[in-house]
């Protein structure tokens, strides 16, 4: 296990360490590392926390800052945070105008926090929760309340969080995160596994020359393993699975061109190149487009589509300005 | 060799061609990809070029933008650009006020770059040049012109690109780069190869559990191969180097800690962590922190660490706004 660590026991603790050294704007409450915040919260604004395993830099504390989140409850290496983590977030973060929950399909982190929820409101905190589903390969149409949360997840933070920046209430941002979920879908393809430090060994075997379309980011099986084909074919069998969710027919999208961690910038912008052809083919515009790490699982080497479908209250949100230590974009 | 490319011999053309797609603040000249240039050119401002080898980004392309660079000319993967292709980017750039070259310390650069300033001259553009080598592994103290560029180059692009953005002439801009050049150090580790496309299997091999410190960008040897240590460990290896250099006293500096490629997010967290205890024992405050790939070597696991010493001129440079299509700052 080539990894710079020190001991696996403490990977999460001190990247945390390494966070809150590096990055001023975000601090932890409750006197827990683990539970991260804005130190700057803005009040009457209504608040947004996630929270998810560790191990997907920059999900999902990346995302606190201006303009997104105000909070992250960080369990282990792909493990959920605690409800009482989860808790210790809301508190902090709520202004009194309530808290949206935006975290990823997965059986821990929807029993934290539905429980984090339900103690929030023993403290007359409101909450919502929108639970991310946008990875089209992990179940078929008509099931998409089995689907994993990935890297599309992007987009309903984008859109919940530049929401309430605006200062809607919790009904509105909870509509727009819910809208923004059920337009985004994600398609994924991993060559390599990874390694989680407390366990040392790969989570899965991949060949030599294989691909596993569909993979999660935890090394959940996907859809198809075959041999490696060129960038232009791998893109062409994510886009027609994407395709045919009848979500993307005409109009404008934002697309989010995702690595898992181990594989170069410059092949995210091959797989790109084809990703444009084929939605200019179709009469579909990229209205806002995003490439590079964005939802990982360590050093994995693959790569995801994410396409949203824009209304004009969509490509508003996601054109709008944000800070966070990891998604900077400007006024436009 | 598992890539996401089409022919091996397209990987940088298709790769620009996903450039030019992604980002339209980017542009080329004289009708060839490699020759890229901001779409926006500010009359009157000094134009600041850089170019070098694919296979780095976001060097060296991605710092083309607002506050940073306006062109870069892009060679083959590891392989220089032409002086003909520098010289198209420099005609471009230039508003009259001359540019500056900002590249890395290597033989093919050095002399299309040189080639390329005399062909300019014969166009009436004034040229100037500051040569990258913060790379400390790579020779000893008093051969510093013998040190090859590396990830630290992000800071003389950052200093010189907003002091040309304040209006400074040539001269100027041309003193603050220099300034930055001598004020930065990088001192890197390598875990793993990488490969070239077109050659099809890893530039060198290291062992299961082996680092080299101060393995070059490339692959070049570095100055010590042993067993992998723990993270703090191999920080302190990497800082003791560093503070040989005599720069490094008290005062402020920036901190880049850098991916090679393959090394995730979490990791260099991790490093920071180290790297930030280090400095404050020695009473030297961070007053800016990078952390990320900024300089990469395709699917290299490694990082690097550059440090350079802030005097008040480069601490408002530093923290100067800046948007490019891999660099985003805003105005504090």
């Amino acid at each position: 296990m080539k990894k710079f660590i020190n001991k696996p026991e403490n990977f999460v603790e001190e990247m945390l360490e390494g966070i809150y050294l590096a990055h001023p704007a975000v601090t932890y409450t409750a006197n827990d590392k683990h539970c991260l915040v804005t130190a700057t919260p803005k009040p009457g604004k209504v608040g947004i926390a996630t929270g998810g395993g560790s191990g997907h830099l920059p999900l999902f504390l990346g995302y606190v800052g201006d303009g997104m989140l105000d909070g992250c409850a960080v369990g282990g290496v792909f493990q959920s945070p605690s409800a009482e983590q989860m808790l210790e977030v809301t508190k902090y973060i709520d202004q009194g105008a309530g808290v949206l929950y935006i975290y990823g399909n997965y059986t821990g982190d929807i029993i934290n926090f539905d429980m984090a929820a339900e103690l929030a409101e023993f403290e007359d905190i409101r909450v919502t929760s929108v639970v991310g589903n946008d990875d089209a390969a992990s179940s078929v149409i008509g099931e998409e309340h089995k689907r994993r949360g990935v890297a599309g997840i992007l987009f309903v933070y984008k859109a919940a969080g530049a929401a309430a920046a605006e200062g809607l209430d919790l009904d509105e941002v909870t509509r727009i995160a819910d809208k923004a979920r059920l337009n985004t879908r994600t398609m994924g393809v991993a060559l390599s596994s990874c390694i989680v430090p407390e366990i040392g060994h790969p989570t899965f075997e991949i060949g030599e020359t294989e691909m596993e379309i569909g993979m999660g980011i935890h090394g959940e099986p996907g859809i198809s393993r075959r041999n490696l084909e060129p960038a232009d074919d791998v893109v062409d069998s994510l886009m027609e699975r994407l395709f045919a969710e009848s979500l993307y027919e005409d109009g404008n999208v934002a697309v989010l061109v995702n690595g898992l961690g181990g594989t170069p910038r410059e092949e995210l912008y091959i797989l790109y190149r084809r990703v444009a052809e084929r939605l200019s083919e179709r009469g579909i515009t990229a209205k806002h487009v995003f490439i590079g790490e964005y939802a990982t699982a360590m050093e994995m080497a693959g790569a995801s589509i994410s396409l949203i479908k824009l209304d004009d209250e969509l490509d508003r949100l996601i054109a709008a300005p944000a800070n966070t230590p990891f998604f900077t974009r400007l006024k436009a």
